[in-house]
């Protein structure tokens, strides 16, 4: 009996201990979940990043890369390249080799719409896929899936989806995406017609086994969760698109992206093989840091780790003073003796991402550093014109950008002669 | 040394018998396989329906709910149910009791279009439906899963299963159905808008669990395959066809299919439920014998064993005489003195299933027991007004009978008058 007694004491104790400090794991990056890993003593840890290069498979974006894109397009590395915010890819060399050929490609990108305002992390692909528009001048298709929201969020409704759909397309064509060259469709809209058939062929070449092994999904998960990775894949494939490429289907896409979205890319680069199609190439960003700190990324569902695009200047000063992860010291008098930490600031690393001036951004870290700028400083200088932008954003010019009924030209900047006829032919 | 020999003596030994003799086995009914049981002395058994009745649980058709449908329609019930051809229901009784109040209700079937042109059993549902059309006067949707077909048979391609739904589609309008009340529709043309919303919801209700229970998938199967439920339980829901009954969900549906079918709608009723939609009742047929007898089915990818509606009357006689399994005797004279057997006689079994006069066929029979009727005479009553009327079917009518551009009006005869003003309501 008192064995007994001490055996559930012990229990107890031991659920205790587990609840006080988390179990060490290692680092679980997947489509649904990013958390660092967690050290035998406790401690999160922030992505350890190299190891999700040799995990995954892909490739680092190193200087001779930046140096060949610089002298092929006469652009300076965006921000965002040069900081390494984006830090992997899969052939986006061959891009390049495309580009430098005339030869046309095209952008995608996208967003899971799980509620009616985009954070600062959820911007960083459509900001850099808009530069890249600039620089290449060619099509961009954005894929809002409303549909894949619904069925992993089980208190979501259709009509609640479709709706963040919309008003998450005012946040991106608030970017400042070529209205000429750029479709957003929320797949509950778009579903049908070539697209439909791209994601059927899709899914006759996917087993259960394999999204089970890719997505760690089971038994019990439902069938439309099992089925979504042919419609997240189907875009990568230029037929999906008739009002852009007609017939086409072997334009090749550059998808920038999280680094997390990678495993739907593999799988649609395994399956563009075997339709005879174009394996679709990435370009991979890090997590934009949560408030709290370089372990995890800003969540939506948690409005405290965020910056919304649609949070004023002064809220968003509030969420930083008071959630943000500071590199300050605890009074005035220390921080002015022993400097900031900008290594750990949160707001001086989200000014590494969105300051383009390295002058400046060096200025203001050396000052944070040596103590003569304050805690609470560095964020004086976020400004957010896309969150500005965004309110001027009518209801008819998403309708404009959401439209399929026109037509899109195929053209990249240099492969302008080649591309059109190309489409045309095929359309015929 | 001797003795491995002997056991691969034995082995080889039975191997030969097991081929020679079909094992024993129980009869086996899915969507995709439909065999009679094997007894143990390897003889094959017909289908036995009345199992298949207490197995999928349903309810047998009975004489007092074929007096109730005569008595409330004024309609002499339809040979395929006087005898026999439909034989089981779910809630047949329920779609009854809303014609009784004038309460709208619609009817759906389908068909896999697995090749261009479809056969005797194939027409039983489309017949059937037709006649229910002329009945109740109500709205008649027909899924044409060109989808599935591509899904389950490698060997096909989109570009195929489209163009055997549009063939198929000549064969069903050449049926008689109402173009005013009828929309036909090929999955790859009309997926999309509230169809798909309707899809992803039932797919968030049905787990990879239950269609491995109900389908026998496993882990092997592709994940389109294992999606493709949600797509065949969409058309039950009257909000699926928006230009039909507008957002108006509650509209029950009548679904006349053969028995091998049920699964599917055994879900499909499940996660009506969940879903708040009206449950999809169905009617239930018996297969349509093949050539060879009753124990199996007319099947698409063995030509001989099925009359197809581009045969002409010579190539079906000649097929009758050919593979048609005969209930007469062995030589004219041993005929004329004991009589055919029509239990067994395949032609005489086609007739029971489309010759309506009862006093003719009773004739027939007497004459062919009593052994005045010859072996092959039979099949000279089998006409085929179908395939006669199906060569005049223009594609422009196909075009039609396929738009989903035009108000259908949702109203059946008797429920003319409650039934419009609903629907416009929920469309507004």
């Amino acid at each position: 009996m008192s064995a007994a007694v001490d055996a559930v004491v012990d229990a107890v104790a031991n659920v205790q201990l587990a609840d006080a400090k988390p179990r060490a794991h290692d680092q679980v990056i997947t489509p649904w979940e990013v958390q660092g890993s967690v050290a035998a003593d406790g401690k999160q840890e922030g992505i350890d990043y190299d190891k999700l290069i040799s995990q995954f498979g892909t490739r680092r974006i190193d200087n001779a890369l930046l140096e060949r894109f610089e002298r092929l397009t006469g652009q300076r590395p965006h921000v965002f390249l040069r900081r390494g915010m984006f830090f992997s890819h899969r052939e986006f060399d061959k891009i390049l080799d495309r580009y430098e050929q005339g030869k046309p490609f095209f952008l995608y990108t996208g967003r899971g719409p799980s509620s009616d305002s985009m954070h600062l992390g959820h911007m960083v692909p459509f900001v850099f896929t808009k530069w890249l528009q600039d620089v290449f001048e060619c099509p961009v298709v954005i894929q809002l899936t409303d549909d894949e929201k619904f069925l992993f969020k089980h208190e979501l409704k259709p009509e609640q989806t479709k709706q963040f759909s919309r008003q998450n397309a005012k946040d991106i064509i608030a970017c400042g995406f070529n209205l000429d060259k750029t479709f957003i469709f929320s797949n509950y809209e778009y579903m049908g017609g070539m697209f439909y058939q791209n994601v059927s062929k899709i899914s006759r070449q996917i087993t259960y086994n394999q999204v089970k092994a890719t997505f760690g999904f089971n038994e019990s998960d439902n069938i439309g969760k099992i089925h979504f990775a042919s419609i997240q894949a189907a875009p990568s494939f230029s037929n999906s698109f008739p009002h852009i490429f007609g017939a086409v289907s072997n334009i090749p896409c550059l998808i920038p992206c999280a680094i997390d979205q990678d495993p739907y890319f593999r799988l649609a680069r395994d399956i563009a093989q075997k339709l005879k199609y174009q394996k679709p190439t990435l370009i991979h960003s890090k997590f934009f840091p949560a408030l709290q700190g370089p372990q995890t990324k800003m969540s939506a569902s948690d409005p405290n780790s965020s910056i919304f695009m649609t949070d004023k200047p002064n809220q968003i000063k509030k969420k930083i003073n008071a959630h943000g992860f500071s590199g300050g010291r605890e009074t005035e008098e220390e921080h002015r003796r022993l400097g900031g930490d900008t290594e750990v600031d949160v707001a001086y690393q989200y000014l590494t991402f969105f300051l383009d001036d390295d002058e400046e951004l060096a200025k203001l870290g050396e000052d944070y550093r040596s103590g003569t700028l304050l805690t609470g400083q560095p964020q004086g200088k976020m400004y957010f014109p896309i969150a500005e932008r965004r309110t001027a954003i009518s209801e008819e010019l998403v309708d404009s950008f959401m439209s399929a009924q026109r037509q899109i030209s195929p053209s990249c900047g240099r492969a302008q002669a080649q591309a059109a006829p190309a489409a045309v032919e095929a359309t015929v």
